[in-house]
């Protein structure tokens, strides 16, 4: 399997990295070796935590969609538009597989993409644009494929949880945490995209669409984000027994239609999602026949190069199946 | 998809059920019908949750394998040896795929059948043996496939963990709760199986097969259940600040060996295992990239035919992809 990376950012980085240490385990479980021949990013000069020497440099990383040396491209830049999509459309129009973590892109333009890679017989594969390293999308689509889902309830963002975790555990107020988690890089210098609740909002489309086969959309998602949460009203919260989340919440009526919010929730303590703190993410999921469903762990950085590197290993095992994860034989 | 079941107790009647009542759905996610054209059981005029009217009938449940109207067969029946191993190896060899939830068989002759799967070029599939509908093995295999794991700690039988809860929530004795469970139908007439620690270590040698990439050793696993629980016990861990569940634990030491046990453990309050209660099953992976996963819910009855039928439907897939579920054309 020959890989090209587009971003060498956080994502695109680890991920190379990944490739790289687990190289013997990931060739064992897919079968083939996954191999790093392109790589493109903005500044060459750039210290990183992986190696990119003697792999070929693309100035531009739309052009890692026509090299023949290339038959699955990793999309690390973000962004529903622009070099993202025009990386995307051309990748998968071009014949071949397309990877990303980019929640934003998936949310606008999924279904084009669904489109453009069925017709030229390749995958889109987003695992890693909801909830980092945990399966969520894969536990949806194929883990609980047999049931009609009736709820997604999630802690989609880690940032957030982060802020109102230790907002509740040192009753610092919003701004102080915030800037806290800045320095700290828990949450960026424009938090918007976090705080006020439209990463989440992206998030929540996407697994609407999975757990309900229907189209991502956005703009059916009501959303209000944190950023006029106090300590006063996490300190209420506490009294009546529960914490304050901010949720991701899709729900199907009996009328077949799917209502889908984000906003903080009250949640009873005895709830397992109130006891999911600081960056972790979680989504409980209910469905007509497993009931409820609650998959948690690590979201963000690192954990995301795991769920994009375990899209690589499903792409590159193709039509192989290991019962055990790798051959019989060697087992 | 020509599918057989053998054996129609609660698992296989609830699995034939569950693709009658979801047919639509599943042959809009498999994009296929997901038809059954044959059944076997031992008593014909029994009554059943599902209508079995209409289907062919096998007197011996070997039959099925040999079928020209059988491309997969589910085996519910149970049990290591005989029939199951029998039927297992005869539908494998003859080129149909072999979906079961039969834990005691997959940890004593797993390797065998993947390799007899793997040389006929079909699918051995068994989601279903460990934690019902929780997808763990699907977890481990592609969602982490990533990652090296180095540990796994699980609440895996769900009688053992209703029996526990009960006993501390109640103060009431083991010998009491086990008489209330079997009336209730959660424990079985003979709970050796479950209580004495065996159906813990037959899923944990599968879980610890997949998840480090090794032949399921049953006989490596020390066991020991929870017979011998006193309610004492159960009050002196809560004054301790914990419970005590009885899990299976492997880890991978710093030689590489795996280290097997099924115990009755205590379990700090602030850890996420501690309030898996009732029949809940959940498993803790740590791996090196992705870090803590928990993944929890119901393990068995009908969740165990929830995870048959996404066994049934990854296979009637194959090579088909849909990035959300289903056709991006009906999206």
């Amino acid at each position: 399997m020959k890989i090209a990376i587009a971003g060498l950012g956080n994502v695109g980085a680890a991920t190379l990295k990944l490739l790289c240490e687990n190289a013997a385990l990931l060739r064992a479980r897919a079968g083939q070796d996954l191999a790093v021949t392109a790589v493109s990013a903005r500044d060459k000069s750039k210290p990183r935590a992986c190696d990119a020497s003697g792999i070929d440099w693309a100035e531009d990383p739309c052009d890692l969609a026509a090299r023949a040396d290339v038959d699955t491209v990793v999309e690390a830049i973000g962004g529903a538009e622009g070099i993202s999509y025009d990386l995307a459309l051309a990748a998968l129009r071009g014949g071949k597989h397309f990877v990303t973590a980019n929640k934003a892109l998936i949310a606008a333009h999924g279904v084009e993409l669904a489109l453009a890679a069925e017709q030229a017989g390749v995958r889109l594969s987003f695992e890693a644009a909801v909830c980092g390293a945990v399966p969520v999308l894969k536990a949806l689509r194929e883990g609980l494929a047999a049931n009609h889902v009736s709820s997604l309830r999630g802690i989609l963002n880690g940032t957030c949880n982060y802020i109102l975790t230790r907002m509740e555990e040192e009753g610092a107020d919003f701004d102080t945490v915030l800037a806290d988690a800045q320095r700290q890089g828990y949450a960026e210098a424009d938090p918007s995209d976090d705080i006020d609740g439209f990463d989440t909002a992206n998030k929540l489309a996407i697994l609407t669409a999975v757990a309900f086969g229907r189209a991502p959309d956005l703009d059916a998602v009501f959303v209000e984000g944190i950023r006029s949460l106090t300590v006063g009203d996490l300190r209420e919260a506490a009294a009546r027994g529960g914490r304050i989340k901010l949720l991701g919440v899709a729900t199907r009526g009996a009328d077949g239609e799917v209502v889908q919010r984000v906003q903080p929730v009250f949640v009873p303590l005895d709830e397992p999602l109130a006891r999911v703190g600081g960056v972790l993410n979680a989504l409980e999921i209910v469905s007509n026949c497993a009931g409820e469903t609650l998959i948690e762990g690590r979201g963000a950085g690192n954990p995301t190069a795991s769920a994009i590197v375990a899209d690589l290993v499903d792409i590159a095992r193709g039509p192989r199946f290991y019962a055990f994860g790798v051959p019989a034989g060697t087992l």
